[in-house]
């Protein structure tokens, strides 16, 4: 306890930032709609943008699904960076399960088989951020640093491409420079 | 968002806050053992420091069945009472449900069944809750009201009963007074 209070406190997002929840979403719609949608096609907006009317109501249904979230890949580098950083900080993992309430198992068993190294007590499953009390928070959703009352880094994603007023990161390797620096 | 960053913010806790989860740990060990256990025995201890050696392990068994957290009786009168400070502050829901995975979904339907006006936005199920950026946390346990770094107010279970340092509400319509007096 008195250890945790010391260490400054890092909550990082899951979707898009430790898991290629896009990879998956484009996957299953591609392959629904017969289509090739890419990454690439998506700079500034999310495929429900994209997306004919008429597949919209598919597009959230892929969420609903039960395995969804169950085996995304991982970004590259976030086990080795974020286990470096649980050596150094407070980490907590912080996700917005609250608006697909099919994802909390799947999360929680992710969370578990690809960062063991992060104990459950530091998941928080929730919606609304600004309830996160941390002094760091590594998020490719504009709104979610926005609310938050610390120190925000954008992860880049597609979607948030064209975002300014944020410090950004575009991988993890430069999440592990951003906290090379920061005194602890 | 700006009326939400105006109100002050309060976290509640679920189990044996707004839950009565101990009547129904009580009822599947009594059910079980052939005991007759009451809350009364449990004045200042758990059931885990009642219970033979040999029963431990059935103890965790109860809270790890699917359907434990399902069905538990909702508090007297937290339901109006919740309703109303909704509508006066900031209300976030706080759980420590990373401990026992199998109640994430019944923790949610639970409250969307018995306290469909708090939004899923506004659920946080944590571990850890010094996560929580709040200003105040009703919990019936000493350790998070510890760690919290807002105004902790200690709701009466038969485990807490010998502790001091808090202060203390004994029920819903004392959560009420206490709020009634909280300038916003």
């Amino acid at each position: 306890m008195t250890k945790k209070k010391q260490l400054r406190r890092i909550c990082v997002d899951m979707d898009e930032v430790m898991a290629d929840t896009l990879a998956e979403f484009l996957r299953r719609y591609n392959e629904t709609f017969d289509d090739a949608v890419t990454p690439e096609d998506l700079v500034g907006k999310g495929l429900w943008e994209v997306a004919p009317f008429d597949r919209q109501q598919q597009l959230r249904a892929f969420l609903d699904a039960e395995d969804f979230f169950e085996d995304l890949d991982v970004m590259a580098d976030a086990q080795p960076v974020l286990k470096a950083l649980s050596q150094r900080f407070d980490l907590y993992i912080a996700t917005q399960a609250m608006i697909v309430p099919n994802s909390l198992g799947p999360k929680y068993r992710w969370l578990q088989r690809h960062f063991p190294f992060i104990p459950p007590t530091n998941y928080v499953f929730c919606g609304d951020k600004r309830i996160l009390r941390a002094d760091y928070l590594i998020d490719d959703l504009p709104s979610n640093l926005a609310c938050f009352e610390g120190t925000g880094l954008l992860y880049s994603a597609p979607h948030n491409m064209t975002v300014t007023g944020y410090m950004r990161v575009s991988n993890w390797q430069e999440v592990a420079a951003y906290f090379e620096q920061v005194k602890i």
